[in-house]
């Protein structure tokens, strides 16, 4: 019976999500204590907290919930809103697949030092993830991304390669202070409840990452990224993620709250709109996640670029005044501050 | 006294262009033989011509004309018009460049199937083209693009390798046959003069160069591409590409008189900002000349990135109803056809 009421809490739990999920609930059942099942329900967890919160920022606007599979094992939940009142695009995304790693997906993994014993060059993996872009209306509610993901591979001899991955960053039209030190303050305090040198290394490699490298600037104001975590432990490891996963909405949310209905110029707006084009040129050009879904066969295009704006604007050789606003976080976007010492 | 004639007849030609030319007159004079002249007189004839021709269209709207210098050598002369009547955004540009190739150049020009005898790596060259995008307002008018190049590469002993590369393509928003038949007849004419054999085998280049592979999709109904054309005679390949390049106008501007005071609904004005979006993924995510340009050090962003249009849109799962126009052209982009037989 200690088995039946774990089921009935589990039953419970995704009665709460944005639709089932994409493993059966008898597998889930099955393996409750296996890392894979952990993680599903977190980041499913994770979307529909997030969903809700934007779902009632944007006074009830409806999510649409599109559920599809992946012919090569696996699948996922893409939740969407579009052209709401406070929200001109956000998508919050999970996936759960499985199958054998794609040579693409292999070199990548070497070219980032991991090494596995294949047979034949067949590698068996696990990835599952949540991921997230929201793109708010008001050119002063800034723009924000989040992703954490877990990834098992299985070696020829049956051993297994595990890690986590992840982060969240901020990409401000106009730089608020106020808003830079909340939203960090509040990814910073996520990490330290685990170990106080997890900040500082996983801010730097925020910064380090999300650089449009053509243009010599970042694309916001960072947050935290890592990659490849594997250690302490797995639970360790889980436990940092589950937390930074818990931050999502209060490090975020109460942004938008607050600047939802700050007055704006159409100036204003084309500002952003420009830098709306700036935040495709990283993600076309360089981020990784999306490339890397481009090239896969069988990735579902319209889950990967739903973190493209609604609309974006690329203006000739648009410069702003010095001293103005828009040259403000231009120097930010050069120069990237530390926000919380 | 026939050699100052000629000099005359040079710095009275140079009268009609947008600028002087990269290359100083006296040194223009003192090898007008030499292919890297009449090459470098050719592109900036061309920038001239189109700029008035879309200038006169755009009633009078005025070009933006920068001219640059590279560090490394050589430089450029960008004309845009933003923002006119007609015309939501037109970019000419020229440029002429030498140097040493770059590792990345050389290794994508091998990767083609060029052999190049050098000394400790290093390679000598000299590069120059004119390159267009043209997006008009009217969502009946047709986005336009053309590029046409000449490379010389020297070899450690001081053999020289040439060739010549380029062509053009239109992306409607809509079909119009008619404009599609003009279109590629105009090319295929240009094409004739030379050799009844290259329209075929340049406009099947260009329907599987602009892919944007994601989406299965081509970025327009085409027109023609080559490269590495260095055969049968660098003066015969001239003339060809000389005779592209004079199609440029007639091939295209007529298509936008006819259409730029077409009456236009918000949602046909919508669907050319999704396919300004789709515009948008193909140059960032494959077109060789914004990559490669990206890429090399020194370059000038402004000029490779002025083929962005000024506005785009990105909805998430859009797709036209069955019957559509919107279906229409999609419908082309999937199945290229033959639009001359």
């Amino acid at each position: 019976s200690g088995v039946r009421e774990r089921a009935d809490e589990l039953a419970l739990r995704c009665s709460s999500f944005m639709a089932q999920p994409v493993t059966a609930l008898s597998e889930l059942r099955a393996r409750q204590g296996d890392m894979k099942t952990q993680m599903e329900l977190l980041i499913m967890e994770t979307q529909a907290q997030v969903c809700q919160a934007l779902a009632q920022l944007d006074r009830g606007a409806n999510f649409s919930v599109d559920r599809w599979e992946r012919k090569e094992g696996g699948g996922g939940i893409s939740c969407v809103l579009q052209d709401g009142h406070v929200f001109e695009k956000a998508g919050v995304s999970i996936s759960v697949v499985h199958g054998t790693l794609s040579e693409e997906a292999a070199k990548q993994m070497r070219n980032r030092g991991k090494v596995f014993k294949t047979k034949n060059g067949q590698l068996a993996f696990s990835a599952m993830g949540v991921s997230s872009v929201i793109h708010p209306k008001n050119p002063h509610a800034p723009t924000f991304h989040f992703n954490y993901r877990y990834f098992e591979v299985e070696e020829a001899d049956g051993s297994k390669q595990w890690w986590f991955g992840g982060g969240c960053d901020l990409t401000p039209t106009y730089l608020n202070q106020e808003d830079a030190v909340h939203f960090h303050k509040t990814l910073k305090d996520a990490c330290d409840q685990h170990d106080p040198s997890l900040y500082p290394k996983f801010k730097k490699w925020c910064d380090d990452y999300f650089i449009i490298k053509h243009r010599g600037e970042r694309r916001g104001i960072g947050g935290i990224f890592f990659d490849d975590l594997d250690s302490p432990s797995k639970e360790d490891v889980f436990h940092f993620v589950q937390s930074c996963a818990r931050a999502v909405v209060p490090s975020y949310i109460p942004l938008v709250q607050k600047h939802c209905n700050d007055p704006f110029t159409p100036q204003e707006k084309q500002w952003q709109q420009l830098r709306r084009g700036r935040y495709v040129e990283f993600n076309l050009l360089y981020d990784r996640g999306t490339k890397f879904g481009l090239l896969t066969p069988g990735s579902r295009i319209e889950s990967i670029l739903m973190s493209l704006p609604l609309t974006a604007r690329w203006e000739y050789m648009h410069a702003p005044s010095k001293n103005s606003k828009e040259a403000e976080i231009l120097e930010v976007l050069h120069h990237p501050k530390d926000w919380v010492h």
